[in-house]
């Protein structure tokens, strides 16, 4: 199989679990956290900054690429990975959750989604044999399955019927892939109903993927009902395969993710707020560009050790964001993506010690919420 | 004396030199090409990326640092080295030339100029004294004295005016300068007039300062008139100091102006057509945003050593840039400038061999203007 995946560690007191990912493009240590390259870039950084970071698996969205610059083109520049020059292993995302929430410029059949380019309005088609197409042209390690993403709140009737529809197109994309150097995971869909997420995962586990997604979450639900949800969803999944955690990537939504089981994460927060000048700390979130660190000669977070807060004050990044300099939100990116991607390698050591838990209550304690 | 300068070999077929500029923050081999970081930044690059591109020496605006963030928080944080992280020297301008090009935003009188802040309209006064504080609270290595810039074209009397106050602001820039670890140079005017440059030389160099600067060149004159002032001024200046031409930075011109006796240059053109997607090469400009390139998997210069030519090709790029990515400009930004200053490189290597005339045939041989 193109996608392995070894649990190396469990804990008792918790699902947390440590693990191997096998991929065509190297091995990946998870839990792990997916920074997000949107259009065939990590924003404002270099892979080896991301790398350097700590990231060693890369999510990019099918939909922006075959937008622009087309899924051909990077196939005839032999593939995603050698167009951005990154070397490690990447997981597309199926287009689905883009196109669905494209909103009125969408729409839905059984056959797939007719929508709108956001870009310049020209329409496209998109359906579980085109979303395979796309990912195999782009060459990912992973691809997702096309999936119908229930908004938040829906009625049980809407969440059943995108979760049967999710079924289907899982089985259409399973038909069409061809790619021997390529896994494709599955979405489990059923919104906020326990009665749906069963059988959505039973559906899909059926079908044998080498991973699983949970889909549909992270969409305006409360943190807690989304904790309750994976609390009956992951039970669900089988034990020996990479549980994938669609979306989610604030601190507190990581680590309670891990007790519950995830494996994977994604999610645009640390490199999206960080061009907005606000950065993570073990605190909470600072907004660096406000005016009270105009002459504050510290550094971001007095106990990080990246690159930025090595080097640069949070007068200087204000300084940098204020006057709309590219620098300013370069060091902001690299400080939240460091932040995060250890945050998760403390994760992976406190689940290594057995003491996920109390990691949790000790990190809780301290940080504010983003 | 804190600059000295010391011409290490001439050529003798023209008047190019090489030299040794030391600095308080070190020695610079010259000709050397100055990258510009107008507000306490070079434009998308970290200080360790200019100094990876072969930059030695950086160039800062007393104008906008003055404006936003302000000296006073610049020297509070330890002065513009420590604050913007580069070790190395930093020449600051005077500020002269940018309120002169604010036009109907200023107003000149012999104590100085009112202007307003392109920034909020805010009204500010400069003067030779104020540029003098402003630029030893900012701790630069050299600062400028506060000249009047003369128009393109202007005429002999308007010229004549605008020198004769150079020279008594030159002065009372030294009655006021105190630092001992930064040195003053004076700026040359006298627009396109023999006699007015030849009496601009006189009254500055009998001030003594370490090192000179020719104003007033590069705004909007032909080349060849350009040359031919460098001919006729730069033996006015002494043997044994720095020259600089200020606001030059064309490949051509970089090297013409060499050959004509020039030791310093600082342009913004490398880094600001980098932005808007045009890079140099040994061919001339490439307009690689152009449609031409969606799929030219060709580096920008196959020629080129720099980190972006040797990891990226010019349909990536291209993407980048008409996506609006980051990592476009950054790395267009580290192919121009590593461009500019490898010439610089080959252009003292030129002359250690003595021939930089034959260097300059050459390059402009293949090399279409920019």
């Amino acid at each position: 199989m193109t996608i392995s995946f070894t649990v190396t560690k469990k804990n008792h007191a918790c699902r947390a679990r440590l693990g191997l990912l096998h991929t065509p493009h190297g091995t990946v240590e998870t839990p792990v956290f997916m920074p997000v390259g949107t259009q065939a870039t990590v924003k404002a950084m270099t892979p080896e900054e991301v790398r350097n970071a700590g990231g060693r698996l890369i999510l990019s969205n099918t939909y922006h690429i075959y937008l622009r610059p087309g899924h051909e083109l990077v196939k005839e520049a032999g593939g995603l990975h050698r167009f951005m020059h990154w070397d490690g292993p990447i997981l597309t995302d199926s287009g689905g959750f883009q196109v669905f929430s494209l909103g009125p410029l969408r729409k839905v059949s059984e056959e797939g989604v007719t929508f709108r380019s956001h870009i310049d309005g020209s329409e496209h088609f998109f359906s579980p044999e085109k979303a395979m197409e796309v990912q195999m042209a782009l060459g990912s390690d992973i691809a997702m399955a096309f999936d119908e993403c229930a908004p938040y709140p829906c009625s049980p009737e809407y969440a059943l019927g995108a979760l049967e529809r999710t079924s289907r197109w899982a089985e259409r994309c399973l038909a069409v892939h061809r790619r021997e150097d390529q896994g494709v995971f599955g979405i489990v869909q059923g919104g906020t109903f326990p009665d749906l997420r069963e059988k959505s995962a039973r559906e899909l586990v059926g079908l044998n993927f080498p991973g699983y997604a949970i889909g549909g979450l992270s969409v305006g639900e409360p943190k807690n009902l989304m904790y309750e949800i994976l609390d009956y969803t992951v039970p669900l999944l089988p034990e020996d395969k990479p549980r994938y955690l669609m979306g989610v990537g604030s601190p507190d939504c990581l680590i309670e993710g891990v007790a519950r089981g995830i494996d994977m994460f994604d999610c645009v927060l640390p490199t999206r707020i960080a061009r907005n000048g606000t950065v993570l700390t073990r605190r909470g979130k600072l907004v660096v560009r406000n005016a009270e660190y105009a002459s504050d000669f510290a550094p971001l977070d007095p106990d990080c050790s990246c690159y930025t807060c090595r080097n640069y004050t949070r007068a200087y990044l204000r300084h940098l964001i204020k006057a709309g300099e590219i620098l300013g939100i370069r060091l902001t990116t690299i400080h939240n993506l460091h932040f995060v991607l250890e945050l998760m390698k403390e994760i992976r050591e406190a689940i290594h010690e057995g003491e996920i838990l109390e990691y949790r209550d000790r990190f809780l304690k301290e940080y504010k919420g983003v």
